[in-house]
């Protein structure tokens, strides 16, 4: 059984029945599995998760476009994530039995469709990008929705799909296949977006954390600014590694990490590794006793193998309180 | 109250009846506190460590030396061990209260009166030594008590106190100031000294491993072959680094670690952080619960800070296995 994940970014956060209404054409389509949903009112965006065959997939992203199409008029839209049209971006994702060329081929198949039917602009992105330039997000969502217009006039910036003609009400879209990545956003002690900023800054040009996306904003209904981040490769950059150095950062500007939340799914691994390093941490920095601690080097070096070691004979400074001071 | 270290490394492990004699000349002096007795059969040596004031060290160390000049005979002296003298090496190490400077100071004045009392070449070595190439001790005894008498007649290894003249009887020995070090020995699962030096090599050769002294030999009273180390400076190199290696050069060659031993005593601080290694290595090594290790992770990164957070509804495979499979 072949199971692609989809993850299209709606910009809509605020009006809970026209979101209902989006995710509600996904949800009747037998073999769609709706993962996650994550609505932001800040961002004014809405993160949906979705699994299933491709097949059903294709279908239910196809209807998830046309009803935000319907929906969202971008002309009225404001928030503080970085977006270029209605749905914004939609990722493919292979999870089970698929190759990367496959959702490739599932991303243009569906890019065609929305751009011929729906009058959408499309761009590819990620793996499915036909030029190095657009493989990264950022490129091609810069300016943004309300840069657009003049984009578009851009020869370099004529779309994949559809003509290069600006639809004012959807904007543009970005479709693509990518691997997974975690969306991790790290709450602050302060309001003050410039400070996330300041920190997101740095977090781009640490050389250390490799496959960071970092931004700074102000989240109102958290009341909290957040440094927020996509780790696109946990492997390389562990997610323990981005929050300690985001700590840090934080700290020089006096302000403090209070906690962090998830964008959608994470990785079992990815969490897995992060509580490893942190019992341990937890661990090292707890207090345990010296006699355990000298017990368990006692016991792994084997130092008691051909003889008994006794640490209150045997360590240096035991010796010498017990026989000189 | 100044406390100062002595090692004297005697070349006789044999006779009890010699040994508690040389022994017995340090225990009656006030002051001067006997920490630790090391004997060897195979080696043939006994490793004594005494600490006290520097007055009645060394009074004591001469008495030392002197009746060891008398018991012991190295024209007689076998043993795995190298050697060149009868008190092989005599190191003072500062403890307390008392700096290197100090300790320069009382190996100049003891090796100064064996030299001219007792008629024994002495060499300065450590932070004694008068030249570079006599700092490191394996040169000083390089082609052992056998070679001393033809290395005598060598301008280069004039000794820096007494004649250059061969004592038959007690050979030379070799006197400092130095720091701590860590004598540790890797007992192996096999009698084949040759499987030990060969790891000993490698262990020399290593370049993570930083200020290690090692040799393989066979120990008979202990029924196995040892990899026989100094550790010059544990912060440099921890013992569970070493540790580590050695039972990874074991293996290469099919063999194994089994357990290992102190000469001496050991800082506190070095078993703490090997404690500290192996603790936190068996707890990312054991049968600890998924849930608990990512427990760790959901309340380290403050996952729970803004908004619950569910395992099962997060974690990308659980949500899959729950939804779909």
């Amino acid at each position: 059984m072949k199971i692609v994940e989809c993850i299209p970014n709606i910009s809509e956060g605020r009006d809970k029945k026209k979101i209902e209404s989006i995710i509600k054409k996904a949800r009747g389509i037998p073999g769609v599995y709706l993962l996650d949903v994550y609505t932001g009112k800040s961002t004014n965006r809405t993160v949906i998760t979705l699994a299933g065959s491709p097949k059903s997939i294709k279908e239910a992203i196809y209807k998830i476009f046309k009803k935000t199409s319907e929906l969202v008029d971008m002309s009225k839209h404001k928030g503080a994530h970085p977006r270029i049209g209605a749905v914004d971006v939609c990722p493919f994702i292979p999870v089970k039995n698929i190759t990367m060329k496959e959702c490739i081929d599932i991303s243009k198949f569906v890019g065609e469709k929305v751009a011929e039917e729906l009058g959408i602009p499309v761009y590819l992105y990620g793996e499915s990008a036909r030029v190095e330039k657009r493989k990264n997000l950022t490129n091609i969502r810069k300016g943004g929705y309300e840069g657009l217009r003049e984009k578009l006039k851009k020869p370099e910036w004529k779309p994949d799909f559809g003509k290069a003609e600006f639809n004012e009400k959807s904007g543009a879209s970005v479709i693509g296949a990518r691997d997974f990545l975690i969306a991790f956003n790290i709450n602050l002690n302060t309001k003050d977006k410039d400070l996330a900023g300041a920190i997101a800054g740095r977090i781009r040009k640490s050389r250390t954390l490799e496959g960071i996306k970092a931004i700074g904003w102000y989240i109102e209904e958290l009341g909290c600014a957040q440094v927020s981040t996509n780790v696109m490769n946990f492997k390389t950059t562990p997610l323990y590694i981005l929050f300690e150095k985001v700590k840090k950062e934080a700290k020089k500007l006096s302000i403090e990490v209070t906690g962090s939340e998830l964008v959608g799914l994470i990785p079992e691994k990815a969490l897995l590794e992060t509580g490893k390093f942190y019992l341990s941490w937890n661990l090292l920095n707890s207090e345990i006793s010296k006699s355990r601690i000298i017990d368990a080097a006692v016991s792994e070096l084997g130092l008691s193998d051909k003889c008994e070691f006794d640490p209150e004979e045997k360590i240096l400074e035991y010796k010498i309180k017990k026989e000189i001071l």
